[in-house]
């Protein structure tokens, strides 16, 4: 009964076996290697881009970060949501790769409205030489909170960064799951949509440790280059991430695994609104959201095992009927077993 | 028949079956998984240091990079060989995870010389606050041009470093080579020697891609958490990282991988020494050398199928008696019998 | 009629001598002048901290950027308010100088609440290894928005942050002006109130262009000394710093030139209180306030040559009766013949 | 008998009046005011340069990195003779402004050679995304060591640089003293020998502190601004930095400084030629050089009070013939009579 993140799963065997396939003799280092040519033009196919820039880094905060500081200057401000992964959860790595920018903190909200950001990126707009310079606009797409934006939320959003000139930068470390959820293709939620720039998640989604940075503008490839290589992000050994992401992209594994994730936390969610006392606090778009249950129904949880974080309070001490607030992300390893027994042990 | 890199060849059996041991089910994720605890055990052991600290990162550039990022002050200048790989080879990685730092370059020689490393010390010391502070040294143990140093040399170099009261940093991106060479112990050739701080390779001897950072000053611990995390270099699936250099450690396959590394250079070097034309133009302490063949053998060697680098001049045009340098590094996974054919080719 | 900002005012005569006296044949460079042992004995016996660290610096960005980089380290946070100048008027300069910290904004208010403090701090808490670090708490005194802390408002935001271990940095542009308004000593406002470093502003207040920080923990004065350096915020000819501070500080010209400023705006403020329709929207504690006036009287105010910021609106387009907010500061030098001037021109 | 250095020396009548005559009423703070709009048309036409970008800062250390970072990226690295100022007396500014671009060393003499310039440049050719890229060309002109290139030189160099595509900065801490050995003109010391940007020095020359970036490519301009300000060197009260510019360049002021400065240093040396056991040990083509005198001449040099520079050894203790190096500066303000006093005790 493991909730606590989707990091904690296993590796898909697909991917597995891409990586024993890899294994083979001697290859060129340094993404050089002939499985990277296969997944560039596959993701190119993917995000219908033929001229996207496609490269491979083994962590979310790496992708994040190199994209971001790729498309800002130090002395420039990039807007998010303040829920963002870039500014809480990366401690302080888009400050460190861009050389000391600024990020804005966006409204109130998990998700960003286009009113929040046209007022905040409007705000930053008459200080002149004083204040920091309007940088890119970064999205999350699953946000942190469990939401997807829509096609034409995210459009909206765009639009308003493009209208001042901005650059746009999805964070989709959990991509797949938030297609899966629009059923759109991977073009209509980011250039089609108005991004310049994705972080495209795979460790997440059961690969072992790898995402693919796409820059749909091909005159940055080589600085992103230089950038990833002087962050120490640059494998020698690169087949071995070229080899997981091809595991994770063919026959739409990718996808079939988002989905089961995805499915996973329907189930969870509906077999828990059931459950007295339990309080949905998010939206649940995808395979995570936040609730509250009482302190007793915690106790019992985590007694039989069950992980997942509890996010306020003493689970042991304290009244127990009082909520105290959780997350819960259901990966695509979860069995639909665990999700009952976790349901049926919050029932009491 | 690779000679090209150390990083060209394929992952240890052991090593990929360890990462399949560690993909069952779920795993605490950023280091707190139980095979880390394991692997960091067995580190304080071979190093004999119980209370050193032990992190993995996944390239060596990081791990250098974070190491002195940890010793050194942003003001503070790094001293270190001209060949040494930090500062050739990382593309400013140690300026930019130190936030500025610059480097220093000791002597003209590839293998630093206590003599040199002491004038460059003190060239430093009569600017005050105008020029760059001391800061740490770091030796590279293989160095880039495949020598060795003995543990008397090490010593006589940290006790320079330590007249001065400055910290020191071992490279062993080769750790293994040199190690076998010496016959010595981790320990000997570490804080017995006056290290302080040392990359501890496993990537380029048989690993995917994972390199152990280990303080012996239990100090930094956090600090060195922090900036690992925040230059993107902690892994959720840290499961992957821990079980690769479980593989590593595990039955000594680290010593004997290394151990037969150094035999197929040595091989190698004896054969190519009955080849008219060939001269040796470097150390040839562990697992790689720097030779000069005629312009014809290259193109032999070439149209065979070798992979090696040539380091200057146009392999296929020009006269075909000019010398030609070229490195040639033997990974643990070249065959005896590649090695020999390499021979007989360059023999004609 | 110059009210937009204290920094356009000129130079106090005293201080132009102070500047001539100095320019006497020889003198040690890089702060080793004369001048400057007697400014720092002169600021630790008004701090009533003799083992304080005192150095110079030419802007009051350096000062607040250079303190703060000595306070905290790059993976942390400085805690500060939504209109500090730290985050709105420095262009990144803090995020530059400590190597890519970030900036956690405290409230929605101009003011610093310590429950809004608590809450931020505590906000950072448990994220571990994830989030940016607690850093340094920075306060302004007096506000960009005018307000001034009393002491006891002042003891009760260091005693939030010292009960959480974190240090605390006064910018004190305004520091005179502040002080001025509530009749205490520097010591009081400063490490009797908790704090442990202080921009101590000159340049707003008459001189030319010249800040003093002050540490009062001496064990980061090296420290300092080569962050200033390699900021190139050390001035070789340092004994016009110092002469500056000297000229400043001699028979209480900083506290005569802030009682001044802080007279003239009160002057200012009382007499556009008896103008139609002019509104105060911003505390008036010292030597400047935000307000509304109609556009029409703004009309009139510019025409006859005033200087000041309206800072939304156009002041010659639109609905004369359409209140347009504008802020006006008060220096020294404003005489009183033009401050009634103003008033009388508001009059209509 | 002040030959420390020509920043010791004192502020000309001249500067200091302009700096009165700037002191009157109100004026457009960071760089608006009106004494700046001459300067910058006044420096445009010494350097027959009608758009060029003219910008002042207060120090030489801020021009060069600011310029220096304006004109490379942080995983470049700059070029440089080994013994730039930027190199050995900025304590890190050009890595910290670059955000961790690297300095590569150029030759081993104090004057940059075509050749040496060829080589280093090439040297950085072969190692792809792995070794710092190359990054633009610094010549320091007068050099740390006394010498001027001469306009063919200047133009030998750059014209290597621009054989690869590198831009070109010239740090003229002294360039007016150049300028005069020359008789040249501003632009053929600079854009017409092939620089792009030039640190323009006002401080050693008789400012109190004033440097002028000089950038012959309008491009850069926005970029320049923003990062003098995020660096804390955007001065509020400008008009300051902008009148002591205007007096200097009043009048031939700077060119017949220099020229008093070079006469002085050329008095001096003529006198020390008949020193006995006087040697001079370095070029000697402005206003500075290097010699050798016995520590007895030393001792009583001073012991009469003379102040300058031994660069090794004791004065006080050891043999009393031993040679012991020194630099001798002068400037502008250093008077025939106590340079000839200097003489006539070297003489002894």
């Amino acid at each position: 009964m493991y909730f606590a993140s989707d990091n904690s799963g296993p590796v898909h065997a697909e991917v597995m076996q891409a990586l024993a396939r890899a294994n083979e003799g001697f290859a060129m280092p340094y993404g050089a290697d002939t499985v990277m040519d296969e997944v560039r033009a596959t993701l190119r196919d993917i995000f219908e881009a033929p001229d996207a820039v496609v490269h491979l880094v083994a962590t979310g905060t790496a992708a994040n970060a190199l994209a971001l500081a790729t498309m800002c200057q130090p002395f420039e401000t990039v807007f998010c949501s303040p829920t963002a992964h870039i500014h809480e959860d990366e401690c302080n790595a888009p400050e460190f790769y861009s050389g000391g920018a600024k990020l804005t903190i966006v409204g109130t909200d998990d998700k960003m409205t286009p009113d929040a950001l046209h007022a905040a990126i409007e705000a930053e707009e008459t200080r002149g030489v004083h204040g920091p310079q309007r940088g890119p606009v970064s999205v999350t797409q699953v946000t942190e909170r469990g939401a997807v934006y829509s096609l034409s939320e995210l459009k909206a959003l765009t639009d308003v960064a493009k209208g001042f000139g901005l650059s746009c930068h999805l964070d989709g470390a959990r991509f797949a799951n938030a297609q899966v959820t629009l059923g759109c293709t991977a073009a209509e939620m980011t250039w089609k949509a108005g991004f310049d720039a994705v972080s495209f998640g795979g460790t997440k989604n059961g690969c072992m440790g790898v995402e693919a940075v796409i820059l749909f503008d091909p005159a940055k490839e080589w600085e992103f280059e230089l950038r990833r290589k002087r962050g120490g992000h640059l494998f020698s050994k690169h087949r071995y991430l070229s080899a997981q992401m091809q595991g994770y992209l063919a026959e739409d594994l990718w996808l079939k695994s988002a989905k089961q994730a995805n499915a996973n936390s329907a189930r969870l969610l509906a077999g828990l609104r059931d459950v007295p006392d339990f309080t949905l606090t998010s939206a649940a778009d995808a395979n995570l959201f936040f609730a509250t249950l009482p302190r007793a129904t915690h106790q019992r949880l985590s007694a039989a095992g069950a992980k997942y974080y509890v996010l306020a309070g003493d689970v042991e001490v304290g009244d127990l009927d009082e909520q105290l607030p959780c997350r819960l992300v259901s990966g695509w390893s979860v069995s639909e077993v665990l999700i009952d027994q976790f349901i049926a042990l919050a029932k009491g």
